[in-house]
């Protein structure tokens, strides 16, 4: 394996999980790979609808179209991972962490804008689950769940750096850098009021 | 190609499309393959709906999660055409085919009954939409889209035989060929009743 490590600095999160997380997590891995799951399903799901939502941003089109195939094999992979422990795919359950997050992105008739928000939302729940994934990798005793949360991870790390690159084609990069700064204490201040969940990804 | 013919006794359709349209169409090229792209776009958001609504129903999340990644191949595909010819994915409009046939899912709280409706309602979908493929790959003068409308018309026929099958996982036989028997009645009387859309796959 690399050395590869997103750090604080590539990824700029403001607030570090609590590194007991892991620990507790590993006792709940049916309950974390099923979360897991639909964290991939609702990537796909949220890049399906900025499609629809603005297929006249070609650059925005054709990355989600790549977007929404990579998340979906993700998906796919977190299947095979419960078949092979014997777990099925159990009920969907809200995801607070991206309601409230999301609750950030600013409606109105500034398209734009709004596209923007959404994009610095998206990075960030990529850039969050990827701190988890590298939680899971560094920590687990699961030697096959290692390898694969390795790879998971430096898979969001690049949908991250994606995400906010796109936001700067379609509004000046100092708004963008502003806004993302925003978001990222908004993001802190969520992740620290949000009950501790160890059966969960974020 | 192989001597492949999706007849009305495989696909069980009851009522032909009318050989013009494939004339019209072939003027509307660019509508037809931006409606075509979200044609995949929504078989494929149909298939994660399912999932998440029956988790628990193993088959159907396996098969679900093939179909998905094959639909979005296929409006990835979709999209390539689109570029080729220097189109963009133009706006989503509502499809009405899908919807008035749709209304006839039964709600409710028979579960298993409402996935049945569903299923075979995908199914009668797959099936107009590889009915109409077929007439493409007849009839357009370009080769290189006669090539792509065959393969996609091999594709949705075993989609429309997989949700039959799987209808009968999860309702008695007999029950299952019943409501094919009534929806193809309903499709029938659904495609008879629309404005004539040479702009439209359906």
């Amino acid at each position: 394996m690399s050395d590869f490590q997103p750090t604080k600095t590539i990824l700029r999160l403001e607030l570090p999980t609590d590194p007991r997380w892991v620990n507790i997590a590993e006792k709940n891995i049916e309950e974390i790979l099923v979360d897991h799951a639909y964290c991939e399903q609702k990537a796909a799901t949220s890049g399906i609808s900025l499609i629809v939502k603005y297929p006249d941003k070609t650059r925005l089109v054709e990355e989600m179209t790549e977007l929404v195939a990579e998340e979906w094999s993700h998906f796919e992979r977190v299947l095979a991972e419960l078949k092979k422990r014997g777990f099925a795919l159990g009920r969907n359950r809200p995801d607070e962490y991206v309601v409230e997050l999301s609750k950030h992105i600013r409606k109105g008739d500034k398209r734009e804008r709004q596209l923007m928000d959404h994009l610095l939302v998206n990075a960030l729940i990529e850039a969050r689950s990827c701190e988890r994934f590298k939680l899971l990798w560094k920590n687990l005793q699961d030697e096959d769940l290692q390898k694969f949360y390795y790879e998971l991870m430096v898979s969001e790390a690049g949908h991250y750096v994606s995400f906010v690159k796109l936001a700067k084609e379609y509004m000046p990069v100092e708004v963008v850098d502003a806004r993302l700064k925003e978001l990222l204490a908004i993001e802190a201040n969520i992740i620290a009021n949000l009950e501790h969940r160890p059966d969960r990804i974020h």
